[in-house]
């Protein structure tokens, strides 16, 4: 891989690396520090997906990513959104998720209702700052002013997630430097943050071209990108970068649990749905029976994060079973392309083969764009 | 525009054009045998959407387009789809519509039930066929084999409709020769045809790589293209070619009701939906009353082709009366990219930005690569 014929973009410059490549910060635990190494060692951006890591965890988790790389990587977080906590909507759920816990041999809770339902963000940032993260990111919407600010004080990069024009223009407003246009394609939560989920499925396609053309910073591509033809399109399109995450979901230093990439080596086009049911947020996975079962009344499922907290166990347990009906098989709807691949060999191969089509005529035939 | 620096692919040789960009074979009379000359004479290949012409009225279009062009161009038709007349559905939609009636000054039909919902497709095909049309694209599924083998008799190109893997090697098996793989952005009429809508809303980025890598013919990328930038995506994914229905509806020489137009010129990337409640069919257009009102509940809304005879007249009423409210307000994602330029213009200009994106070592910042 000839470094030389890679594009140098404002993304490439902004965050220090070698190739405009992001790993997503998928968070649930799948992003080790050794994929997120792995991904920077080789030229691109690893992320921690830290949104559910007490203060503590996190700052373990980059001291350990920084045992592994120099590299630059991103830490990324949730915004909190504030939600009404309705026991008897609980209580309900609860009820209705008590012969999941049976099947995979929970006891019922003594009470449904937990002490609290996330970690404080305040808390996480302040780890996060103190362990000077080379890049922030973030999701759901975007941070206080000051918090921001303190990132900027630092010379810290923040990047925060659209998935329509006018959320990257708030998000430009507000100063971040750099924004991930997040298409329908991709798995795991939609980052809307400013109106109705449903009103914001724009196709990665449609979306990039209009966000680049809205806002002066510099704009990743997300949504259905799993390879070198994905990459050099988003660039096409006038993206900076590509941001992927199912694809690195499938690599050996993954750990999503077993049953999930099996999962994903298993999925079709066909096979995703958005559902709200596993966390009370709309994501994107491979259909399932705890994303689909309980799917309807949506006004049944308590708010992010407390029914995240409520199947939480369930998801636990499933994970250490091996039983795919009961878990979040977040993916987009291009993980028939995903590989187990090691994360710093696909890195490598998805940037030599968007360096290929980059210099190539002629559009390619059949798979020989694929990483 | 220097044609030497543009790639010639399958799709450009199977189909006799310069570049291969399709304008999309968009129902409902939009495309004028100008505007579908105007393409095929620029170098593309023109498409006229005969969906719902008379056999004598299709002659009559093919007709004069081969008056303003001797250059290649596509008939489109829907293939038919078995659907039930239930006349107290029908009889609770014509209530239901009244009052829309009303509002365009329509009176109360006197029988809701009309003698036939659609033109005779064998008869069209017979038309299609008669006056020789250059090459033949379909939607809503596969003509029987034996009118493919009449087509390709006469060494007339066929090209089907996929919204999924599954349908383009549907396609592919029964002899289809070009593929267009229609991306969950598209506007219009979805073309999925083996499965519910909802489960086949695949995004172009995530579509078109695998229909790619599931088929030996030719894949034409469409669904959220409208420029330069979106075609030079398409082709670095795999796809020879690229389909635009939106960007056409915009140009002069289409007859979209100057109501659409507007709708167009001020549509955002947040304001379609899909809808079965124009046509009986899930179309994607820019929310309006007709579309939006009587969405709820779907199984109220008769199938197509009867909810699109029943919203007929009061389509039509609107398009005179400038009332955007009671049109099909069809446009993909991406509308907010269309400009009214002139459709040869149009062509020239997303050639030139494409090939210029090819030969182009760094991605473009900013609006470079708009058409």
């Amino acid at each position: 891989m000839d470094d030389r014929i890679w594009p140098h973009t404002r993304v490439t410059g902004l965050l220090g690396i070698t190739y405009p490549l992001i790993q997503a910060g998928m968070a649930g635990g799948a992003t080790t520090p050794a994929l997120v190494a792995a991904v920077s060692n080789a030229g691109g951006l690893g992320t921690l997906g830290a949104a559910y890591l007490s203060p503590d965890a996190l700052r373990e988790a980059m001291r350990a990513t920084r045992r592994l790389t120099d590299r630059p990587f991103a830490v990324n977080l949730f915004v909190p959104t504030p939600f009404a906590v309705d026991p008897r909507q609980i209580a309900r759920m609860a009820a209705r998720l008590a012969p999941y816990r049976d099947a995979v041999g929970l006891p019922t809770p003594t009470s449904p209702v937990p002490d609290r339902y996330a970690e404080s963000f305040d808390d996480q940032v302040a780890a996060v700052l103190d362990e000077r993260a080379p890049v922030f990111s973030f999701t759901f919407g975007i941070p206080a002013p000051d918090v921001l600010r303190r990132f900027k004080e630092r010379g810290v990069p923040t990047c925060g997630t659209a998935t329509t024009v006018r959320e990257a223009r708030t998000l430009a407003a507000a100063g971040v430097d750099l924004i991930v246009a997040q298409g329908s394609e991709a798995g795991g939560h939609r980052g809307a943050f400013l109106g109705p989920v449903d009103d914001a499925l724009i196709g990665t396609m449609a979306l990039v071209p209009q966000v680049v053309d809205a806002v002066p910073v510099p704009v990743v591509a997300a949504g259905g990108i799993m390879d070198g033809r994905g990459v050099a399109a988003a660039l096409a399109l006038g993206a900076e970068g590509a941001q992927l995450g199912t694809a690195f979901l499938a690599c050996p230093e993954s750990a999503a649990p077993p049953a999930h990439k099996e999962a994903l080596r298993r999925a079709t086009d066909e096979d995703t749905r958005l559902t709200r049911a596993i966390s009370g947020r709309a994501a994107r996975g491979i259909a399932n029976r705890l994303g689909m079962e309980l799917a309807a009344p949506d006004d049944a499922i308590p708010p992010f994060p407390i029914q995240h907290t409520l199947t939480h166990d369930i998801r636990q347990a499933a994970a250490a079973q091996g039983r795919a009906e009961f878990l979040a098989l977040w993916a987009g709807q291009a993980a028939a392309l995903a590989h187990p691949t090691p994360a710093g060999t696909l890195v490598a191969d998805i940037a030599a083969a968007t360096a290929a089509l980059l210099h190539s005529s002629t559009p390619p035939a059949g798979d020989d764009g694929d990483a």
